[in-house]
């Protein structure tokens, strides 16, 4: 493990239409500023800028809401549409709630690709017109080995990306991005066998490396600001072969679902 | 928002005991590498440090376990007396289990300071010695601003200090550092009133920034190195009167609890 790291942002990306050219917007803004990658750089990227390239995305003119989404819309105030798409990305409905003080409530959901979030991760913030929802894309561990591909080929190096949303926490107030698709980046670092700095075995001990890096690039990717891809550079990790589901946790070992 | 930051590790801190001068250590590692602290930089303190400085720590030869938790401890196969020092340190059990496959079960507790996590946060891992527990401070807040103020009277700039713990997380594995004492750095940045890129109000985003730092902390904060000091450098961050209560969901908006 190396003793220092530095992460940026890049800047001057464009907006992103359904059937953009993701990598090779990156790579154009990265030669623009004769900047480049080196080998072991780790890419965090925004969802949206995936989503919205891959067109993953619904509109509530074109939804017709089923009566489940009509009955459950009405429990926590949401228009039934944006219900029948939640529904639509999801497994199942974890909770659902809307406190007295809250003009919309949320559903917690279980997400088709096994991540529990806020609405299943639908969502109109940073979406091009009223009446946009931004979904997660339909196989983001895809998305991410295929943009990675291309940045190794392009930049001629060993890379990883992440591909990140901003979840809430069940007791903790604030958000934090977390990963929802790698590409040879570890989901989570096993440990076992190894020994703390008193030589006891670390035998629970996991770090979640790809939601570190993931929460780490909310440092520098405010909403605000279009700066969608965060750039890790110093750090030491091992290429794997490894998905987002590495990062979820199962059912018989859960005992908030 | 700047476009780059650096985080580094502080190398060389000697092992701590009870009633070490934590911030004098600090500041003669720094001195001893001709390292300096430079205004708006935020250290992330393992709380490990901290805890064993103050003397924050229990002996099971200490502990005479009471009928509660001679009891809860069956049900997940602990120590009677490690269970009873997490009842001292609860509010209250929120959940127990102990799966067939494991030897020692779990006890996800509300911690006296508010944070919900395993076991109350007491500790074995980088214990000096077996039958030592690593309790949280007492008043992390308190600690922090304490080496806080100390690092700045002898740096003579403005800085920032997290005390950070690893938790697990209900639906994903692995785990992360969290923020649970905080001095100057915000908890959750509220950013009600502010647009996303594209004019929208972004009315619920609120960036757990402090959870931010605790997180990407364990990229360079391995359990089995000695590194329980990390520096950011180059944040733009505004200093606040804050709380690791500021981070703490209220009863009544957790549908988890």
């Amino acid at each position: 493990m190396k003793d220092e790291m530095t992460m940026f942002r890049l800047m001057g990306l464009p907006d992103f239409q359904t059937g953009d050219d993701l990598a090779q917007k990156i790579i154009d803004t990265f030669s623009a500023q004769n900047k480049t990658l080196q080998s072991g750089d780790i890419l965090v990227v925004a969802h949206k800028v995936v989503s919205k390239s891959e067109g993953a995305c619904a509109y509530l003119d074109d939804i017709t809401p089923s009566a489940d989404a009509i009955e459950l819309a009405k429990s926590v105030n949401k228009d039934p549409r944006k219900v029948e798409v939640i529904l639509s990305q999801s497994n199942r409905i974890v909770r659902a709630m809307k406190r007295p003080d809250q003009e919309e409530g949320v559903l917690i959901a279980e997400h088709k690709n096994g991540y529990i979030c806020a609405n299943a991760a639908v969502d109109e913030s940073n979406a091009d017109h009223p009446g946009q929802l931004i979904l997660l894309p339909d196989d983001p561990d895809k998305s991410a080995r295929a943009l990675c591909q291309r940045l190794e080929t392009h930049f001629g190096c060993n890379l990883g990306v992440v591909i990140s949303d901003t979840f809430g926490r069940p007791w903790r107030l604030g958000q934090t991005n977390v990963a929802i698709g790698l590409a040879n980046v570890p989901g989570v670092m096993h440990m076992l066998g190894e020994a703390d700095a008193f030589g006891r075995p670390l035998s629970v001990t996991a770090p979640a490396f790809a939601d570190e890096l993931a929460a780490a690039s909310g440092l520098l990717m405010a909403k605000s600001a279009k700066s969608p891809v965060i750039i890790f550079r110093g750090l030491s990790w091992p290429k794997t072969d490894s998905s987002s589901r590495d990062l979820i946790r199962a059912h018989n070992e859960d005992l908030f679902r």
